[in-house]
């Protein structure tokens, strides 16, 4: 028997270092020359980092997989049917696909959910900015009372109910005397958020694979460019920074437009101004525009185009432009697709409450 | 290169083989003999099935990839939000853990959803046994206007509109000529549900491990035999066969009480009759009874002594028979755990429709 392990053991070290070697020879030159194109996009965009945290932030596995458990979790909502990943299903990237959200008694949200993912990358969160990040924003939808209308109370009152809970978040904030605060749980999922970044085809592109995109792909990159669309989506998520004053088409037409930024700052420049979204996954994360009113991308890039460039795109050129959006499309994180299985009520967690 | 690429093959070979070999010399004797307590638990019941397709059933890796599909596709509601999974969430043991379900609308379904985990493995579907197997059920909710409030024609244009979809419809029905009928979604829901089967401690237990279960949960077996539970609770899921007449202290108090099966089969034997719940997992899927309005599981189970074997059950009895029960909970698969990315709409999918 322990001839035979051995020679597990042996042939699996062989096995690896051979493949570290092969892995090294096979890997591509990174000092390749860049084309102009790709000279071009570097000069409003860049490669995604390997994670969202900045220096000095708490950052662990166990923090991110807490993180995950939460974001989650029904419980923390009024209703316990209501989790984070109801309206940002991983199933269709980190979004619900409606123009607007369904949260607690079957209550509209008044715009799209965004995607989650990338969205830790954004310069701040919501539509209109209100908060700085991730950990901030996670906050909010737990206690508006359109979405998951609990209480801080509640959600704590929940999590101290279930010792796997209280056990996760003595572990993961060891310096805290008491770690069930409401603020971590925000801290929680927004570690989750910070790995939630997605690799395109056009990231790629940007790291010196000049074949990552097709040449309709590439065109359409051109177009993009010199129409001038990365004046407001540059960055690395091509968006969520800037903020532009935007109606949308059924707004003008109902004649009722959302007050955006103005509603948080009181601002007369900042009526009906909204954080420009950002372009990753922009294929799959429809409907678009603030009220989510616009189905189809290729209307919305004219809409666009017109509204905020004063450009009326050729059809070509609308064409070339979608293709090109096309190639932001990443990978929904495999480590995201995984649910966890969450630990079991107990006599003290707190019962649904429906209405 | 080649050297090195061949080394790889070689060493990845040896290794194979060498784990193979072990493997199968570490495999536990099958011939051991049973304790007297393991050959009692298999005179009512048995070890679970590696899955639970029958002789001819269509069964393929495609077949089930598609089935998961479909049950984590929210485009199959009327609203675009719940599908299958919303109810029967595999982060919480494939139930909702709510007294009843929430559906379109926020309409409360009439009774406590069951856990889909083991649930191909009932004699029939249902808390009332309308339906016989996983196939047909899964066609209900998705009609019902309380829970995902579709229609067939809304169904079959979703899935229509995505050449995925239609794609691997053609792919795994290819012999029939329009595969993409209403029908097919609930086998491939039905194949995905048959291979949602849990392994518990007390699954070892059965197959011969007799240190599976601790000595607590072995004399919560020997109470809960003594007792009687197998009488109903029996068969290799405990329950989801027999029919029993059953009123809820709720109902009792209320004085209104669901009439069960006698809704379907208009029999006034059947009034107030309802499928006895099976006890896989039981410690995860509370709420209990059939209006989901005991969170108790001890509590649950000195109800139903009472009502069924009218039997008082010592503190002692009670506490053991809990024991043995937390000893049917088994592990969620994890392949039911990985969240399908599903295709996206196009301009021909309906869209949702909230009201």
């Amino acid at each position: 028997m322990n001839k035979i392990q051995r020679l597990i053991v042996q042939s699996a070290f062989l096995l690896i270092a051979a493949v570290v070697v092969f892995t090294h020879c096979a890997s591509p030159e990174t000092d390749q020359e860049l084309t102009e194109l790709q000279e071009l996009a570097l000069t409003f965009t860049e490669p995604l980092p390997e994670h969202a945290f900045e220096e000095g932030m708490p950052r662990s596995d166990e923090l991110i997989d807490l993180g995950k458990m939460l974001f989650f979790e029904p419980r923390l909502s009024k209703s316990g049917l209501i989790s984070c990943h109801t309206c940002h299903n991983f199933a269709t990237f980190g979004a619900d696909i409606l123009p607007v959200s369904i949260g607690h008694m079957w209550q509209k949200g008044p715009r799209n959910a965004p995607t989650v993912l990338n969205a830790a990358l954004h310069g701040s969160q919501f539509w209109d900015g209100r908060e700085p990040d991730v950990e901030s924003q996670a906050l909010v939808p737990i206690l508006d009372e359109v979405e998951m209308a609990a209480t801080e109370e509640h959600v704590i009152e929940v999590l101290t109910s279930m010792p796997e809970y209280v056990e996760r978040f003595r572990e993961v904030f060891p310096e805290e005397e008491n770690p069930m605060v409401y603020e971590n749980v925000g801290v929680a999922i927004g570690a989750f958020e910070r790995i939630l970044l997605t690799y395109s085809p056009f990231d790629d592109f940007l790291r010196g694979d000049a074949a990552a995109l097709t040449e309709e792909e590439k065109e359409g990159l051109r177009v993009f460019a010199d129409v001038g669309c990365q004046s407001c989506h540059g960055g690395p998520v091509l968006g969520g920074n800037a903020f532009s004053v935007f109606e949308t088409p059924a707004e003008r037409e109902s004649g009722e437009s959302d007050p955006g930024r103005f509603d948080i700052t009181g601002n007369p420049m900042h009526m009906n101004s909204f954080k420009v979204p950002s372009l990753l996954n922009i294929a799959k994360t429809y409907p678009y525009l603030h009220d989510g009113s616009v189905w189809s991308l290729s209307e919305t890039v004219d809409i666009v185009a017109v509204d905020m460039l004063g450009r009326e795109l050729s059809p070509e050129d609308n064409s070339s432009i979608v293709a090109f959006l096309h190639s932001l499309t990443g990978e929904v994180p495999a480590y995201a697709l995984e649910i966890p299985v969450l630990p079991p009520s107990t006599a003290d967690t707190p019962r649904p409450v429906f209405d």
